[in-house]
């Protein structure tokens, strides 16, 4: 969990910065058709033939979004990779291409950005992309990775955030919390460790929530099932920012109102014995957790019957008119607004 | 030249994230028929039909690429978009869109970043292009942007580095060295004004030199004229880090050697009057200084009588065989190695 401090230390300055970009982008292989021109030219060339372009673009950044403490170097490039598919994902598009642009430090020696490339690489293989820029300069403190994300999609299926009709279903992949309470496990086992550096923490009980928090990945296989069940959902968004952020996004912009339900919200056993433990009310960790990378969409009654039986999809709420707003109905069947609290990572 | 003490002062957090998002965003108007879907959902969406799509990708950090001290934060966000462009006029190629993605300490007030983005939303007005995404996080000092820009181009006429053959031309587009002394004037500046808070620099013999390094241009304006005149370079890349590297980088990815004469590198009388002041080689400058953001191509012979008579395009060299190496010919006629020395956003 703790930094290796007998690693091998290259200072960043003996290769330059062109050298760095070539080192450390050297084994990236291309694979996509529609990549014609990748890393080494100004720009990088792409081709969709007559499809619809897709592009996101997110930063993470040192001791904001992610504490070096706890997130080895390669989770974190895989990390970085994952959190920008997952928005590529939410328009029902394909991902297809990265670029990745790091501002470091010189306090990081060249075999930790190794490390950190590893985890793109990886990232890549895993997601089938490639990746085709990218910029890499110097910071005055820690490190900040910028990832882009592009994506193709036929135009009649992206999915916007704006689509929702009263009736649809409010539908959630996987399940939820789990990434923000594999956070607090690891923000605990830090305090743990500043007070007794030889303590040999004990986290086999939360495998599940660590890698929630460590090694996220974004649901292509989500699109994929979709698309094999012939279902367009009418909106989609992914959770980054907790789910009620998210479904005030949705309804926002698709001018209605919704009813999800408390008792629905989908849990893992880990998420729910881990709020016990830590005196959390696990709905609101479902609620404001955030960094889940799950995909939140509505579908419309008649796909039902496609969705019911899968267990990666669950039905959570449903869409209502406008007017009606957006409440939560509680186990106890009480309507309470929702309100977001998600994460925000000016507050932090 | 020196920040506003007296500025209005609303503290980021009073926003959130999305309200500043939303805040920052809210007079970008979409203007390109390729925006499908803008800012607003998980991902832009873009269609290019059978056009090729060009896409690159730029970091810059406070106090690497920038100081605040002298830098106007509407000049910053007007050159972060233009140095970006640079990169997709390089290819040939049309630039359509941009993403813009801030890191930004709670040191800025809201009225820091509203400047900040009027020199975008100007850049983008003067480029054409829609600004189509981006990310806004906290940072724990200073201020980072990272651009990403999407272009357009017919495949037959993307420009790489790698088509310089012997006996092509080598061409630049204005003049250089400007950008790098500009930056020296204004770094005196600063360390007069820290002796003496109340010195009233004249900078009027300064304006050009100063304007290339606050506020460069990219050659859109070459793209078209090559256009006009019918003539495809063979190869072409933006000089950000002087000319001697990115010479450097076109012969190497082609396979070629170059002779560049030293008498023909088109040069500011300003330029050269500043190098005198300040006791500098003004050859030294041209080829190491960097920032400048001309065009560096190579066109064949027979396309000559196309562009000898334009003002905005210099031959400066011609390729040779890669066995003859690359050179700088003197005024003296003797024949040096090109050595890059350029500027190193990692070593400064």
């Amino acid at each position: 969990m703790i930094e290796d401090k007998n690693q091998q230390r290259t200072p960043l300055s003996e290769l330059g910065e062109f050298g760095l970009i070539d080192h450390l982008t050297k084994n990236f292989k291309i694979s996509k058709k529609s990549t014609i021109k990748g890393i080494g030219d100004d720009a990088a060339v792409l081709n969709f033939g007559k499809k619809n372009v897709v592009v996101t673009t997110d930063l993470l950044v040192e001791g904001v979004h992610f504490d070096l403490s706890y997130m080895p170097l390669k989770h974190l490039g895989y990390k970085a990779v994952v959190v920008n598919l997952s928005d590529v994902y939410a328009m029902n598009a394909h991902a297809t291409q990265i670029t990745v642009s790091i501002a470091v430090s010189n306090r990081f020696p060249l075999e930790a950005l190794e490390e950190l490339y590893a985890g793109i690489e990886t990232a890549a293989k895993v997601y089938d992309i490639d990746v085709v820029g990218g910029d890499t300069t110097s910071s005055k403190s820690g490190l900040l990775i910028s990832v882009t994300a592009i994506g193709e999609i036929n135009s009649e299926n992206a999915v916007y955030r704006n689509g929702a009709k009263p009736n649809d279903l409010l539908v959630v992949s996987g399940d939820i919390g789990g990434a923000y309470m594999g956070l607090q496990v690891l923000e605990r086992e830090k305090e743990v460790f500043k007070v007794n550096p030889n303590s040999q923490p004990d986290l086999d009980k939360y495998t599940y929530i660590i890698e929630r928090q460590l090694k996220p990945e974004a649901r292509k296989d989500i699109i994929k099932l979709l698309n094999d069940l012939e279902v367009k959902p009418t909106a989609m968004i992914d959770i980054s920012d907790g789910l009620s952020s998210e479904i005030m996004h949705l309804c926002t912009q698709s001018n209605v109102g919704c009813d999800l339900y408390e008792n629905k919200i989908p849990l893992d056993p880990e998420v729910i014995s881990t709020c016990e433990e830590f005196n959390i009310d696990s709905t609101t960790i479902a609620l404001n957790g955030g960094e889940d990378y799950e995909l939140l969409m509505t579908i419309s009654q008649e796909d039902f019957p496609k969705i019911k039986a899968n267990p990666s999809l669950t039905v959570i709420g449903f869409i209502t008119e406008k007017a009606a707003g957006m409440h939560l109905v509680t186990r106890a069947e009480t309507k309470i607004p929702i309100q977001a609290q998600g994460w925000n990572a000016l507050n932090k």
